[in-house]
């Protein structure tokens, strides 16, 4: 068995399903293959079925900060998701590059950082220290989509 | 004759002018190559002749959620405009890779994805669904650049 | 001696020590190397002890719009830190590919390109004008990390 599936299984993980829209039309990819580099449009975090988590909100506000850190978690397993999806293998990953970590800030608040760890202590977790290891900003959004407290883009480097 | 170029034609579209900044210094590229890939400045929506376009404001306020996707895609038509300008030829392009969109959002407005849609629709109709494909992000800043509605960055990939 | 350490010695400047981060853990690299590419991860304006710079605040309420270019030079000197501790040596980037220019925006204050100009004149004075030039987007953030009135991100493409 691959060894990041194997990881999975071993951290109790499973993967969500695809994104259901809530609403409206969405015409892209949520990754995009362009040779050895894989592109991960923002996601949000999901229930096992694909439908949003709950809470939905404003971090700071209607989503504790406890809450956000669980929701960008969950926003790291749609991701690894979908590029389980778009690779087949994740262990065609040899690199994480970058992470953009969106928080749907309340006026004020302003601990992104340990929100988006969230999604960071999942990825070193599952893809150990030397693949794991990302470029990250964590920064307070106006609005985002569907009132989701969280949402993460990013670029993977993947075996030529 | 180039094929987009014969697509852009057959389309009614012309693309516009360079911006022409309403106020102070802009000193970077619109465009940075760098090997095979093109890098794009954020763009804000132009008239033909390179002024701003209107209605200028936030989306959900002074702008309405119809005329914010027509802004999207004056941005992606002043996009394909700075990429004709750098490339020379618009059939250098061999895939979009990430498009990260952001919209003026007012507070509450958060169908960002609808309005982002004026973007990629433009971008697949004239690319097609291979070259066109996109990774993509669409989310609500707090302000924009003189009070554009929609601004638009992303990166293509070329031909060697 | 290296060409752009002896740039920043003729201009008078020293890099700042690594971010002594305020608070929590921020658990990824500041500079993440993959390939030629090194992906630069969000950094703010730094003093020479590596602690937050003053003032702290939305540009266009606690901090004006010259402070707020001082903080965008101030983040570059503290990416420029970053870069040399990862790289060993400037002289390696051969080129500025993308940088994203995120500002901490008081309801209003719209004129972020003047305020990221302080990073790109910065850039642009210690590496020249064709490895220096940019992709660059320059936009108004609704909460950034700790206060911090800027926060920079970008990539740069080094020598193989």
């Amino acid at each position: 068995m691959a060894r990041i599936e194997e990881r999975l299984i071993a951290l109790g993980l499973t993967l969500p399903a695809a994104l259901k829209p809530p609403a409206g039309r969405l015409p892209f990819a949520f990754v995009r293959l362009v040779g050895a580099r894989a592109f991960i449009s923002g996601h949000a975090p999901l229930n096992p079925d694909g439908s949003l988590a709950r809470p939905l909100g404003k971090v700071g506000r209607e989503v504790s900060a406890d809450e956000a850190y669980d929701a960008a978690r969950l926003t790291g397993l749609a991701i690894l998701g979908s590029l389980s999806r778009a690779l087949g293998d994740l262990d065609r990953i040899l690199a994480w590059s970058r992470v953009f970590g969106m928080v749907n800030a309340a006026p004020g608040f302003n601990t992104m950082p340990s929100v988006i760890n969230g999604f960071s202590d999942l990825i070193l977790d599952v893809f150990g220290p030397d693949v794991g290891a990302h470029a990250r900003s964590a920064v307070g959004m106006a609005e985002l989509p569907f009132d989701i407290p969280v949402e993460i883009e990013g670029e993977v480097e993947l075996a030529a």
